[in-house]
């Protein structure tokens, strides 16, 4: 039997599943990602990769699949017209792994040794749960804080069940990382009873990210994680600031829920809590969404939904946004970089200037060239500078510096593997319980 | 017939009037304040303070008048049972002025010629207006923008007309000194068709008062208002923060209503957006303030009335909070500190650091000592620091330095007038328009 971990993240239109082989002894502290296998090496065990399978546009029928196997064959945009649900995606995943021949690690269910689940919102679990009954459960009620952003991958946690009887179930919590936010930053100028009663306090997610960025940024910069202080920022169609203190969170732009914040691809980020009042008289009647299970207002589901820079230009591709020069297009690259100011600078005072690097991270932070100029020239009087060709040209590394030479505060761009920050976790864990928590 | 200024300030729970004299012509350009002669001229004129009058307590019987006629006459705390509204404690100031034989200049209501008006929701109006029957029409129909804080001022410019209906009425917006925010900064990442049709954007308010601190920092500092820029907060029961650039609004913290932002005595300020639908399922429905003419969700009630510092700590005093040591005075304390952080760094990157000062105003700002040591502590590493003697013994002056000798930048503290402001607002139109506009 294989030791196989499968690392699950469900999207609200997309499943993604990355498959790990556990290293043997002798491989286990190696690199930050397997594309760089000469980086600096930190104590984290790496899983080996093996395969990538994700199913995309399940809102947008059809499905599409797309497959690597590690490290030469692919299947690009496979059209999938029966796969509509997060669950059957999931399942179309499991089919397609075992029953393909190049991943001779991975020919039954029982090789699957763990699932990790990403959970956007785990309350007040400060770290990664095995999933029993009990945590399942109490995964469940905290849906009703995070209703569109838990389901999918509750529904997956649920599959795995049925179809992987034999692995062991973790669930990894966006909110986790966010538990080491002081009270002050945390709690809302709101009825306290009101607030303890429906657990209403700023959560803040992206957290496995956040983990990863953390280890990643302090083994390039060559410091122990404890002692980092970096203004991170997680861009992709969701969006997040997050200012970490000596390896921990202290403040992120995130809140209850994901809606907080920066503006995202649908999502309108924070705006004046009485707008939606005036948006619409029914913002507190249910939304289509919603079920007898799930309490979902109108309200919400335009927030999070029909917002963002999707409704302000018509698309939700940012590099298109950043590069057509089209007056709708300029006003929501616009808002973007105005809002992300509005968290780098109060996380650079909130270090004390103690800052080791402003760290762009995700899709639209990798690869937003313009996004980044304009960020950091909006900083510029605290110090930072880029070096405009190494901006445009970062190349493959997971992190790469693109600070100007004469800088006071380097800038970097990381990226960022959820899936395998997860996958670690699961070494992590091994090693830490010798076994015992994991009954192995 | 004398040339009487009532400059009236209509709050929830209050009603406070100014009494001014049209200065003759050769005292037209003297101090920013009656209280400091001396202090360097503006070319404002400047009307000449005769009585204050307030009504305070109309929400928590019995109202109770308090009365100062310059330079020696007072009468504290007047019990007055019969006054309940907003419009009863203008009749009742109106009667006390009239028959106040001590105020010569106003004998019989004739006497005045103008009452300023401060409104604060003014929607797209970028200054003051005579209220005639039409303004008076969109004023009413702004009104449902902010039913909670326009309503007050609209019954007493209603009762103006009844009762002084030889005076002209100006409303002052507090809305009006923002109308320079840029579009990326006003607009809110939302359907953009709504947005239009129902009027949502970022606003913001106290710019009376920020008109004034402008107006008096730049005197101090002699420099001319339209090179200006500084970081102002002003601090009372509502709270926000502005960012003023070559003397005009760049950015501040309120938004389409007082509630976005900083927190307040009641108010949450910026909270998650989805908060409410998890707060009450009856976040969307009627509040008990809403009449036929004025829709006011339980929401918004909640969020600008129960909440804030009064729903952390029991109180609405923040003089107690700063000093009485219990824990949860203390978390209100640190919290308001951290989200005034949250805009003074962001406020000095969009200046470019090219800040002239920071500026502390309103009740507590003015007398908020250990709350001014917190937030500059705070951006200390931006080069701010207090001279710990000046900020605990600042004196009287309109505009007080409290800056540490070797701070980068400076840190004041300005005692803002918006009554002042208005009044003097009536003055610099006669001048501009030579008297045609108002039929002078």
């Amino acid at each position: 039997m294989s030791s196989i971990i499968l690392s699950i993240n469900a999207g609200s239109s997309s499943v993604k599943i990355s498959v790990y082989k556990t290293p043997t002894q002798k491989n286990t502290a190696t690199s930050t990602s397997p594309s760089n296998p000469d980086s600096p090496s930190t104590p984290s065990a790496t899983p080996i990769p093996l395969a990538e399978a994700t199913i995309d546009n399940l809102t947008a029928p059809p499905a599409r699949l797309h497959y690597t196997r590690f490290p030469h064959h692919r299947i690009l945009a496979q059209q999938l017209p029966d796969v509509s649900s997060q669950e059957a995606a999931f399942t179309y995943i499991l089919e397609h792994l075992t029953h393909d021949e190049g991943l001779a690690e991975l020919n039954e269910k029982a090789d699957v040794q763990f699932t990790c689940h990403r959970v956007v919102h785990g309350g007040d679990y400060a770290r990664n749960q095995v999933i029993d009954k009990e945590t399942y459960e109490n995964i469940e009620a905290l849906s009703d804080l995070a209703p569109l952003h838990n389901a999918g991958a509750l529904s997956i946690v649920k599959a795995t069940t049925t179809l992987l009887p034999s692995a062991k179930n973790i669930a990894y919590f966006d909110s986790s990382f966010h538990s080491t936010i002081p009270p002050h930053i945390h709690t809302y100028p709101i009825d306290p009873s009101v607030a303890r009663k429906n657990k209403l306090r700023k959560y803040g997610f992206h957290g496995i990210s956040y983990a990863f960025i953390v280890d990643a940024v302090a083994t390039a910069l060559h410091k122990p994680q404890d002692q980092l202080n970096i203004i991170a920022l997680h861009l992709g169609s969701g969006a997040s600031a997050c200012c970490i203190q000596n390896g921990r969170s202290l403040d992120t732009s995130m809140g209850l829920t994901p809606l907080a914040g920066l503006p995202g691809a649908t999502r309108s980020g924070s705006i004046d809590p009485s707008l939606m009042f005036h948006f619409t008289h029914s913002a507190g009647k249910p939304s289509r969404s919603s079920s007898s299970t799930l309490h979902i207002t109108q309200a919400e589901e335009i927030l999070n939904k029909t917002s963002g820079w999707k409704a302000l230009t018509g698309t939700t591709d940012f590099g298109k946004i950043s590069s057509s020069g089209a007056e709708a297009d300029e006003l929501a690259f616009a808002i973007f970089a105005d809002r992300l100011q509005n968290y780098v600078a109060p996380y650079f005072t909130k270090l004390k200037g103690e800052v080791d690097a402003l760290v762009f991270a995700g899709g639209i932070g990798e690869r937003g060239e313009r996004l980044r100029a304009a960020v950091v020239g909006d900083v510029k009087c605290l110090g930072f500078a880029l070096d405009a060709q190494k901006n445009a040209s970062p190349g493959d590394e997971v992190v790469v510096d693109i600070s100007a030479e004469d800088a006071k505060y380097k800038t970097l761009i990381c990226k960022t593997d959820e899936q395998l920050q997860m996958a670690r976790g699961v070494l992590e864990d091994q090693r830490r319980f010798a076994g015992d928590a994991f009954g192995i």
